[in-house]
């Protein structure tokens, strides 16, 4: 059994953090901390937790975390990079969910979050955790920085495209769908049920930060080639889930639908998350709900000089954060990789 | 006061069409057919109706229309292609909602709906009932055919660029979100609360009927030249509306995203449903839920060199099929266009 | 055209008011007031109202009010009480929507709502706004009370039995069910999308306001006797509407199901807004969903020796406040009750 | 390890048993029926299942089923009757998740349910299998009626105060709310998306069939005095949960609420699946979504004299159907009563 502390869990992602934690056969969870909760039982803020454990919210102090084996930030961006250091530095291993450590080029971190990183050696050091594409360098890592959730979504239906270069980066389109929890838990006139019900709309069409992510991972795909990719993220009336539908062009059309498709098929086979739907049906991101899985298709709606569409299903908050992170966790203690990870989703 | 029927009005673009024409100041409900809720008062079958209309579900019998001076088809497709021609003979006006007569060119309409067209001649003498497009021809028309609620968001989004020229119709995606109510009022396992909701999904990736009818009438927009369209159509989670994100790429990049926004602005200024959003927002479909309005904007997430991006936001039931209807009718009897449209969206 | 002004125009009910305005046709909207909003034109708020008003929110002044005949609050309680009086000096008519003059007995009104009362003297002249009851006071009023939404829904169900004397007002029940839009558009943890979307719960457990209003009122029906009545209200995960299923005990069981059927019938046979539904049928929300209709039913479930009960529909936002502020309106300015609101429900 | 057998597997409740089966440590799904789908993947019917188990829909004949250990039956009511037993007669255990063995007088059972029943020996042996009422008998029995949802929710609220003679069983209201799935995976007009979303209403107010077997259990727990219950049902717009809200009266006054709670929480301290909230909560639906728990509250809002509310939430595809199912399974087989049944809510 190793130890677990949870910095920032009131969140959603801090709940689903507990939750996985509480219920995975070698950790114990020693922490959980929140500066606006301090010493109130979790099960006060989720009832759902009654009867499940006793923690108390705590100060997200290094004396707080000190038991902890290894220490997952479900915090807003900003507070990982000023608090992972001193954890570091004691040789405890960290997942940060956030994104400050996702982006190694410093300058241009800085520019997307529009304020100073202040941990650019670790910056450095840090492994982006996405299992399907950096497993034996998260093996390694002390410091992993979990993918955002529309990164995660995109690169599963990109990932072997790109590597096997059959498709052309200069025009990628992906118009991505997501619940509304990926906007977290917070007091915000816009999440509100009354405003999300019954409606459906494009947001930051002036350009999100996580296409500054994707492309970096895109780039590190294809021999450093910067990828052309427009990214349009869209709110959508659900609480959980991430659609994308991806549109890329072939480098030629040499190759048919269903040579494609097994590609895709064959690329994925042995990972335990990425599910390839068979030729015909293209994923709902209800059967992947409440799990750590991914599912995908591909097709060609336009016919066989028109794009490809490849189409990728996730959880947002469990393969597109939180279970992803356990999965990273799982990764880095040389575990089974699927371990507290096996829940299928609950339907409907 | 005119007299109007509906034949099939047990759905929902059915009950929209009594809503609409029970208001309307120049119109009188005289029949609603309905082969299933034969002799059934209307509010038997729709509560929100009672003590509105004492009226009952009758046949669709020449008998039971030839009252009615305008007869609206709100059936499935292959249906009003076989009743309507009758009802003109009689020098009656039909507007038909279903796609019976959408597409002129039979040979592709019988490829595009699986069945032979029994009444090619007014195939070729319907006039397609886009009023910010047609309405010239729609005023001189015996019979209109209703756009289908996908193309009439996506035409609307592409049209001042196409016809001005500003866009390659050789690269459009067309990436588009609907509500349920699309699919109709069918006892269906897929539409089915349980399966809806908390679930996004794509349909069609081998090609939808309405790629057709939109691919029509962009030539039309464009001397006759046939984009190259990229049609996706997806499901959310919600009852009402539609979001047309469509990508267009410029003839050059001459055109800064400014006067891209002043030209759509300018197009669409004296036009009395559609609404162009401030640079900077973009619509929402609850916005226009409940009326006729489309709302649009223009964007440019992936900077200068990137594609630009029209959103388009409609109700599909409405501008989408029966307030559309209600407007071309306006436009053909010579009243005033909005008459009996003015609704504003009710809020949340 | 009357000059009409709503005070406190960003939450929902303010944006109904405004909705329901400048579409009447007797009424000018002359001036809506936000502080927080100040100067910003309405539709950027509201882009449903896009091309439909030029005007800017204002200031809550005496001289921004000063042109307008009558006065809409739409504040949290506790502002009208402080406003109100300078113009009701001015001449001015008001309708209060908020709770500041709905309980007579100022001790009471302290008491419940935890502040003293600032306008005693108007608290006593105020009318308490439910025509169906009041409808002659209202004719007369100068300051209207507006109910509250669930206790529109409660007191409809209950008027005709508890007038007739048919009913024992010492052991009722009312179990209501509500959309969240009763709670406001305000920035709250619990109000979010995330929070509401599938789940249930009751909340004021302990008690809640709106319960000393109801049986204030049921003891004005029955001759001064109060009433003994629990009340708990509950949240759905929808936005809108009301469901109140009331459990009622006979005096005596001298009247059968059908006969108090034809009670409640004959009692609202010439209400213009409230509908009681067929022997058998139950109402739903979404039948008066955007509309100021009540739909009731009555059955007796648990058999002849059990209780009966009264199920009753409204719109919470309009039945249920500013559609019912316009019905009361229109009573005090002598006009046909029904103008301005002759909507039906948009379906689905 | 033993095996399980499935009857009736393309519904929402034979889901939640293949998910729920699939997990357990000591079972084996070996065969799941379904007429309707006769040798399709389960995987197809339910792309969550993809990779996770070969299996195909099989006949429900006794030849398919003679290698389970244990047979559940997710049927509609009327099959398990003719079914099981040849199955019982084999020496196999089966649980029954439909009403055929839940009324044990059969002229009642027949009248319920409209049918005669045809196995009246076996209705006889049948026990009804609410662990926290039953467990001693479930523990000996081969066959087990699993409750319906409804009757879980309400007893669960009801058995201690019943049980402990607090509460006078003559006037008992449950007024109870619930998540559309209840009704099943059936394509059914009432069911769609478009009728259920924003709607909340009251349904089978002539009495609904779950009142027979609440009451026959209710006369159970206390010395066979059967009791006098008023049950009216609502459907939310939601997937899943019931919230029951339960109003009961004291035998006397005698008892604070206070001492009412405490005695609540002391008969269900040993239970490891009911939780009561402490005083002055009220438990949310989505708290034991996805799980096996009831939470539980009471208060007194109408004050001192007036009746109780009991509170119960349970997720009614498992707590209300195939989670107690397994729970009565590892009661049967003297297992860890909480067995593959550790999962806390998926929020949001």
């Amino acid at each position: 059994m190793i130890n677990v502390a949870v910095v920032g869990g009131t969140g959603y992602t801090g709940y689903e953090l507990i939750r996985l934690v509480l219920a995975h056969p070698q950790t114990s969870l020693v922490a959980v901390t929140s500066r606006a909760e301090l010493g109130i039982p979790l099960s006060t803020i989720f009832p759902a937790l009654l009867n499940q454990t006793s923690l108390c919210f705590a100060e997200p102090t290094p004396k707080t975390l000190e038991k902890a084996d290894i220490v997952f930030f479900a915090t807003p961006h900003g507070i990982a990079m000023k608090q992972a250091p001193e954890l570091l530095a004691n040789g405890q291993r960290v997942i940060d969910l956030s994104a400050d450590f996702r982006i190694q080029n410093a300058p241009l971190w800085e520019q997307t979050y529009n304020m100073p990183h202040t941990s650019v050696d670790w910056l450095q050091k840090a492994v982006y955790g996405l299992p399907e594409h950096r497993r034996e360098a998260i093996a390694k890592a002390q410091l992993v920085a979990n993918p955002g959730c529309y990164p995660t979504a995109v690169q599963l239906a990109l990932l072997p495209f790109i590597i096997k270069k059959l498709v052309n980066p200069q025009h990628i389109i992906a118009d991505v769908k997501s619940g509304i929890s990926g906007a977290g838990r917070q007091a915000n006139i816009g999440l509100l049920y009354c405003e999300v019900n019954e409606n459906v709309h494009a947001y930051k069409l002036d350009g999100h930060r996580h296409a500054a992510e994707i492309s970096q991972e895109l780039s590190l795909m294809n021999s450093n080639i910067m990828p052309h990719l427009t990214f349009v993220p869209h709110l959508m009336p659900m609480s959980r889930g991430i659609l994308a539908t991806v549109y890329i062009n072939p480098i030629e059309y040499a190759l048919s639908l269903a040579n494609m498709h097994k590609e895709l098929v064959n690329f994925y086979k042995d990972e335990p998350f990425v599910a390839v739907l068979p030729a015909g049906q293209s994923p709902k991101t209800r059967d992947v709900r409440g799990t750590n899985f991914c599912q995908l298709s591909i097709s060609q709606p336009a016919g066989e000089k028109g794009p490809w569409v490849v189409v990728s299903a996730i959880d947002n908050l469990l393969k597109g954060a939180a279970s992803q992170a356990i999965q990273n966790m799982n990764v880095m203690f040389g575990w089974k990789e699927t371990q507290g990870l096996e829940h299928l989703a609950v339907l409907p």
